[in-house]
């Protein structure tokens, strides 16, 4: 039997998708359509919301799981009279809070995706450009700007883990491939000479050749690129360099983009711009 | 008088913090240092957590806010002993979604943001490329396998939120700057002949002019890019363009990125490819 779960928000709804999608991967037996509906900001969209929720719960036999952060309450009242099984965050930590701070709360509509100030969206965008700017090796010459240079062989990751501290934490990541010619050399085990001074920003990021060979296999089947030896050859020498250097590193493998990038921020101690909101 | 908030978690920390974010966005009058600890996956690391909490209780004289998400009960109970005020999402959450569930949670830690199946790690890979590659009006010839496309002058937000919308959310978009010369042909208000046959993938971007002349001045100083003069005209433009056309848009003025782009899905009702996790 699958149930519903709504994860109802009046700004982005990433709180509450995020706590809702928490608290339900504890159930792993039960089979859960999670419906997300952010930006439910006026009544009227509140009615519309909650005839959907009453014809879902005639649908699925069951109530479903509302999990919401709405703040304004002539809007949550509307959802609180649809049928379901209420999981209320504000209501149940704000009364608490509030008198632990000794203070009222104010019951500001989509408070905190708000923009911030002009400060944080420049540093953001200018983070995010220079993950770009200083993708795959492409310009070396502002790695003395960087917070962290990730390093690694073609596809382990490098790029959409340096885009994601960009956008979520303000982190300047450059990333260097470790290409062929690289690895060649550092048969010997020597950084690339461009990377040298910049050794104590390194961070190297490994996978396992078998995942490596199927993510190249989309790109360019059955390549050299591709091949499992050559997969393991790259990969091994990685390792090795990273271990005779003493540069930290990460196996991508089991992680998702949002575990290596918050791994590495633990491990390093790098600061964040800003945070997320 | 500050206060001190810690979010602590055994995974990434990001649904500890944002839950925490969010809650203590409704106090303004309230200074509040906010610290996330992620990755306390051990007894040894929460018990090293907990001397910390216990001096920063001492430094502020008061206790600290204690918002967690931790799984295990033996690294809970370490964290529980040190002085705070407990926020208890799971506890407070998880025995009531039992009983409604009719089912016992898994109590397997950093459950949420594990990398999931091969499937959405290759959906995401290849939604962050196929945003680089399509970034900028790069390449146009891929446009059929967009979700959406986004158009705008330059530096209006369309970089970061193409990125944030593959990384996030798998959505495939490309983006399209309007430069001067399409928007000088579109005096006669028509889209440039490469976005014609995509029309209905379009969305467009807008930002109140003096913001972006601080922002292209920071790109280029004092240069004609980013007069006054030029960003008025440009933007009102652009503007014109979007109604003309009936292209659905946004100011990104005031919006952060996450607004921007969980307002375009809200909007248009594109099909993410995964939630993020």
């Amino acid at each position: 039997m699958t149930r519903t779960a709504f994860f109802i928000s009046d700004g982005t709804g990433i709180t509450a998708e995020s706590l809702g999608r928490s608290l339900l991967a504890q159930f792993e037996n039960v089979e859960i359509r999670m419906i997300t509906k952010p930006y439910i900001d006026s009544v009227e969209k509140a009615h519309q919301l909650a005839a959907i929720i009453e014809s879902t719960a005639v649908k699925d036999g069951e109530q479903p799981i509302i999990i919401d952060t709405i703040v304004d309450s002539e809007i949550r009242s509307v959802i609180r009279e649809a049928p379901g099984f209420k999981v209320d965050i504000f209501s149940t930590f704000l009364e608490p809070l509030e008198q632990e701070l000794a203070t009222h709360s104010s019951y500001s509509v989509g408070r905190t995706h708000a923009i911030g100030s002009d400060d944080v969206y420049m540093d953001r965008i200018q983070s995010v450009h220079f993950a770009l700017d200083n993708d795959d090796g492409a310009r070396t010459h502002q790695y003395d700007q960087a917070d962290i240079i990730l390093v690694g062989v073609s596809r382990c990751g490098k790029t959409p883990s340096s885009l994601y501290l960009a956008l979520q934490f303000g982190i300047r990541a450059a990333n260097y491939p470790l290409t062929e010619d690289d690895l060649d050399e550092t048969g010997k085990l020597k950084l690339p000479p461009v990377l040298e001074p910049h050794r104590h920003k390194l961070f190297g990021l490994t996978i396992d050749p078998r995942r490596l060979a199927a993510i190249r296999h989309e790109r360019r089947p059955n390549s050299r690129y591709s091949s499992m030896d050559q997969c393991v050859q790259e990969v091994t020498q990685a390792e090795a360099l990273y271990r005779r250097m003493h540069i930290p590193f990460i196996d991508t493998t089991r992680f998702s983009v949002e575990e290596i990038s918050t791994r590495m921020i633990a491990e390093t101690g790098i600061n964040r711009r800003f945070s997320p909101r």
